[in-house]
């Protein structure tokens, strides 16, 4: 499970921890497979997740804190690890009209921007997350962990760029984009929702027909000497910056 | 070089990659040692920091891929690495009138947190970073890495707790903490330069006398079900405010 290819074959995923498996036991979410030791046993919440997905026709499987923190990949393991169905990421799963923002993100590499653009997502009361093109696998360990249960709040899809701006287009909706190349300042323009807002890939950047692709291109204000912000970063203050209009 | 023990031992880090490479020889630091392959050879920015290492006394070591995959324990090797000595860390290195806003940091166990939190000081024009307490090695290979080359271009302080708040109280400046259990939206307060943002540790947040002595305590919206962001984000969503009222 902590291998793609085997996640990939077997269309499941893992999940660690209380709090996550609380959040998307809250969310409708229950694994197929609990795994937990003694030290789980002690928790009322582990106790309740437990009888929660025996009932469900679910498996709980008592093991050792070695075994746990296998499955977890490190020393110290969290109490419980669930083992979860993926979801499904067809575009068809975003209905814009349910949150006044989402995330988009192109060629995302790196699982933790992923996760924490899930976290920030859910923060900032978006709906979701779109992955544009070879993204990072949302449901590895890695993303799983950095999102904080947001997994399982978000919605998930998966699209070519192709596919998405089809999809973008055929309905209203203000895509923005994030560009060094930019020199709209991002606190200039009126955002509308549904706002998307698009960050690209970590090292290269949207694609110019992509950005050219946006009804706005903004850029946050760089003062240093770096040119470029962190990708999870970006959306975040991006995304507070959207939130922020909205609620005034 | 990647284990902490022999860094510390040494007093020397690695950094990888012509971009924060250059970064570091624009703000004045070459590497004691350089190591570069075939490929590396071919790039001019290269070449120029081979001769500037060499005219500085330093080593220019010229050996294969392989080894240099080695010593990033990536597949695909950076052009160039470089061993920089470490820089001295003390709070008397930090001359907080140089700057309007720095971030500070309590316990931060990521280091890819970390490097962010640099990478994102730089582009808000930040002085540096201050690292309370038990906080993860800024000179780690993954907080370099994540630094973008902010490393070079930030001021590092390390200082426990009762050390920094008596230097913060030593001369003006204003102490910001994040907190959850805060009601104060971060919109609100009016921000004054020198300006501390303080995050707390990923998981615990501030310990509660930390926060009784910040000047505000402030909240960033929560619109969904987590209850909190990852603590670079809530840096970085703080720094952009104070940063936007301050250009205003």
């Amino acid at each position: 499970m902590r291998d793609k290819k085997h996640r990939k074959r077997e269309g499941c995923f893992l999940a660690e921890g209380l709090r996550i498996l609380a959040e998307a036991e809250e969310n409708g979410h229950l694994p197929e497979q609990i795994f937990y030791a003694e030290s789980g046993e002690r928790h009322t919440i582990a106790r309740r997740l437990i009888a929660a997905t025996e009932a469900t026709g679910g498996e709980a499987i008592r093991t050792t804190e070695a075994i746990l923190a296998k499955l977890s990949g490190k020393d110290n393991p969290q109490a419980v690890t669930g083992v979860y169905r993926e979801f499904e990421t067809g575009l068809d799963r975003i209905d814009r009209s349910t949150a006044p923002i989402w995330l988009v993100a192109q060629a995302l590499r790196d699982p933790g921007n992923l996760g924490t653009m899930l976290r920030t997502g859910d923060a900032v009361g978006a709906g979701g997350l779109i992955l544009i093109d070879d993204c990072t696998d949302p449901f590895s360990v890695e993303a799983v962990r950095a999102s904080m249960g947001a997994l399982f709040t978000q919605k998930i899809a998966t699209a070519p760029w192709q596919d998405f701006i089809a999809w973008m287009r055929s309905a209203s909706g203000q895509l923005v984009g994030t560009s060094l190349d930019s020199d709209l300042d991002y606190q200039q323009p009126d955002y509308a929702a549904p706002c998307f807002v698009l960050v690209g890939n970590e090292s290269a950047g949207l694609p110019a027909d992509y950005a050219g692709a946006c009804d706005l291109l903004v850029k946050m204000p760089m003062m240093g000497k770096a040119d470029s912000l962190n990708a999870a970063i970006s959306a975040a203050v991006m995304a507070y910056e959207v939130l922020n209009q909205f609620r005034r």
